[in-house]
C-alpha cells in the first residue's frame, strides 16, 4: 500500500543542524490542484513545515489580481486552496497560513521598496517581458509583481541572528528573488549603519522538479494543456480521466517496456520500489495491458489521497475552522509585519513622532 | 495696514450653494515655503477650507520618498510644514490635516490600482518622462507616483451623493488627475454594476499661477533659482534678501516705470488697492528711488506675516498640540479610508469571509 499523505509530505532531507532557518512562501489561489503541482512543488513544500525554524505560507491574492479580475473567482481560489494545504498536511501548529491581504502592511512595505528599484531593473523582469514580446500591455501591478514578491518575503522581521531566511520556489521564480535580494541590500546600504542590516538577504531554494510528471496526452502535466488529474478528483471524473491516459496500440499479451509508458511514469510516483519493481516486472513479461496499469494506478491514487480526500471533505463543512485557521494565522502574521513596518518607518524618515 | 493672514486667506470666490464639495489636497514636504508658493497656491489653498463642505489636507511623505533618502530631512520637512500650514491659517477644526503615511490604507489601494492601469499608461508621465530624456532611470516609485495620487484622492470614501471630489492643484498636475479620473472610471467599470459606482470621478481645479512672483533677480521666484524670500524669513535674513533685490540703476530723483520694477511687482502682492496707487504715483514722479520701494515693501512683508510668524513660533513651543492635530487628523482620515478599503476588498475578491 501506497504511504498516506502524511507520511509521503514528510521529507528524508534535513538542514544543516546549525542552521536556523525562516522559510516563506507563497501560495499562488489558481483553482484546483493537480498532481503535476503535487509532486512538482506542493509536497516538498508542505514537508519544510517540519524542517525549518519557522514556516510562513500565505495566499497570495494581491498577486493573482495582476491577472485576475473576477471577484468571486478570486475569492472562491483563496479558500479553495487553504483547503487544498490544510487537507494535504499543512498543520496549522507548525506552520502560519494567512491570506496576504489580510496583512496590508506589505502594500506598504512594497510602497518603500519601489522607491529603491529603478524601472529598468523591472523591465528586465521575465513576465514582463514575456507580454510586452507578445504584443500585450502589462498592467502595472504585473510590472511591479516582483517588489510585493520582495515585501512579502521580507515584511516578517529579520530572522534571529545567524539564522536564513529561505524562499523555496520553482526556477522560474528565482529571477524575482534576486529583485528580493536586490532590495535588501538596497534597503540595508541606504538606510541602515554599516554592519547593521535592517534586512537579512534571502536564500532562493530551487525546487526542481525532480519528478517529471507526465499528463493524460503524455505531455507535461498542465492545466494551459488541460491535460490534468486533479487531486481532489474522484468517482467517475478520475476513472475518466485515468482511463484515458494515451498509451500505444501494443495488444494485451506483448511484452511492454514500462520506460516508454506513461501509466507507469505516473505509478512510479505513486508506488514504493518494490511494488514499481514487480508492476514494471508484468509490463516485460507480457500478458499484462494497459487496462491493468490502469486500474493499478487508479487503485494508487486513490489510496494515496485517501485520507487527504476525506479531510478535505471534512474540512468544507467546517469552514469556520478554515476560517479561523486563516484568521489566526494573519493575527500573528500582521504583529510581525507591523514591528518590521515599524523600524522601516523609522529608517527611512515616514515616522514624525521621536 | 495690509490685511492680517487670517483675512488674505478667506476668499471671495464661492461655491455654487447646490453643489457640496470635498476637497482633498497634498501638501509636498520639500522644505522651508516661500512668498511664491504662498501667493502661488497655499493661499488660494487654505481659502478653500471655508469653502469645501469638507477639506483633508496630507503631507505627502509617501511620495516625497520617491526623492528624498534622507530620513531625517524627510522627517523635519514633514513637521516644518505642517507647521507652516497652521501657522498660516490651516485651521484644524475647519480641515482634516495629517500625514499621507499615517494612513497606510493609501498604500493598499495604490496595489489595488496598480492592477487597473496598463504601463504604457505609466511611462506617457511627465515627470518620468523627464528623467528618462535627461538620461536618467528613475525609481519605480516615481514611475507608479500618479497612481499613488490616485489613491490619495479616492481613498476617503465617497462624497455623499451629488456631491464633487474637487482636487485644487497646479496646471503641472493636471496629467495626474487625469489618471486618477481614469482609475476610477475603470475601477468603476470593472468592479460595479452599471449605475452603481463606487468611486466619484474626481474633479481636477486648476489653481492658476494668477500671481506672478519675481525672485530677487526678477526670474520667477523658484527654490532652483535660489532667489526666493522665505515665507517665515525674518530679521536680518528678510532684510538682507529685500535689500538685494534686483533693480535698474536709475537715479533717486529720475521718474520710474512701475511696471517695469521687481520691487513694485511685490508690492503689489501685499499692498491693497489705495496703497498700491500712492506707491505708483511716488514713482512716477521721480524723487523717490528703489530703497524707498525696499523700505515700503520690507514693512509690508513683515506686517503681512506677523501674525503667522507669531503663530508659529508659538506652535514650534507647543510640538505636542501640533503632533495631536496630526494625529486625530490621521484618525479621522485612517476611519474613512479603511470604510472605503472595506468596500473595495470586497468588490475586487480580497474578502474570504462571506
Amino acid at each position: 500500500m501506497p504511504p498516506a499523505p502524511d507520511t509521503a509530505l514528510s521529507s528524508p532531507e534535513t538542514d544543516d543542524a546549525d542552521t536556523q532557518t525562516i522559510v516563506t512562501s507563497g501560495i499562488q489561489p489558481s483553482g484546483r490542484l493537480h498532481l503535476g503541482n503535487y509532486f512538482g512543488a506542493i509536497r516538498r513544500h508542505i514537508a519544510l513545515q517540519k524542517e525549518a525554524h519557522e514556516a510562513l505560507y500565505f495566499i497570495v491574492n494581491y498577486h493573482a489580481m495582476t491577472t485576475v479580475q473576477d471577484p468571486e473567482a478570486l475569492r472562491e481560489h483563496t479558500l479553495d486552496v487553504a483547503l487544498d494545504y490544510l487537507a494535504l498536511g499543512l498543520d496549522p501548529d507548525e506552520a502560519t497560513l494567512f491570506v496576504q491581504s489580510d496583512v496590508p502592511q506589505v502594500a506598504e512595505l512594497t510602497w518603500v521598496f519601489l522607491n529603491l528599484l529603478p524601472t529598468s531593473r523591472l523591465e528586465k523582469g521575465v513576465a514582463y517581458k514575456e507580454k510586452v514580446a507578445e504584443g500585450l500591455t502589462p498592467n502595472a501591478g504585473l510590472f511591479t509583481y516582483p517588489v510585493l514578491q520582495a515585501a512579502d518575503i521580507l515584511a516578517y522581521d529579520a530572522p534571529p541572528a545567524g539564522a536564513e531566511l529561505r524562499v523555496p520556489v520553482g526556477r522560474d521564480q528565482r529571477q524575482n528573488i534576486e529583485v528580493a535580494r536586490d532590495v535588501a541590500r538596497r534597503f540595508n546600504n541606504t538606510f541602515c549603519e554599516k554592519g547593521a542590516p535592517l534586512f537579512p538577504v534571502p536564500e532562493a531554494e530551487i525546487l526542481d522538479d525532480v519528478a517529471t510528471v507526465p499528463g493524460l496526452d503524455g505531455r507535461k502535466m498542465s492545466k494551459s494543456y488541460d491535460n490534468t488529474i486533479g487531486i481532489f478528483d474522484e468517482g467517475d471524473t478520475l476513472e475518466e480521466k485515468v482511463y484515458s491516459i494515451v498509451t500505444d496500440s501494443a495488444p494485451l499479451d506483448e511484452p511492454k517496456d514500462p520506460e516508454a509508458d506513461n501509466v507507469f511514469a505516473l505509478i512510479k510516483l505513486f508506488a514504493p520500489d518494490e511494488k514499481r519493481e514487480e508492476i514494471a516486472e508484468q509490463y516485460r513479461a507480457g500478458g499484462y495491458g494497459y487496462g491493468h496499469a490502469k486500474d493499478a494506478l487508479l487503485g494508487m491514487i486513490e489510496a494515496h489521497f485517501a485520507k487527504a480526500r476525506q479531510r478535505r471533505k471534512e474540512l468544507v463543512e467546517r469552514e469556520d475552522y478554515v476560517r479561523d485557521v486563516l484568521r489566526e494565522g494573519a493575527k500573528k502574521a500582521r504583529e510581525r509585519a507591523e514591528a518590521l513596518m515599524a523600524k522601516v518607518r523609522k529608517r527611512v524618515g515616514l515616522v514624525t513622532s521621536a
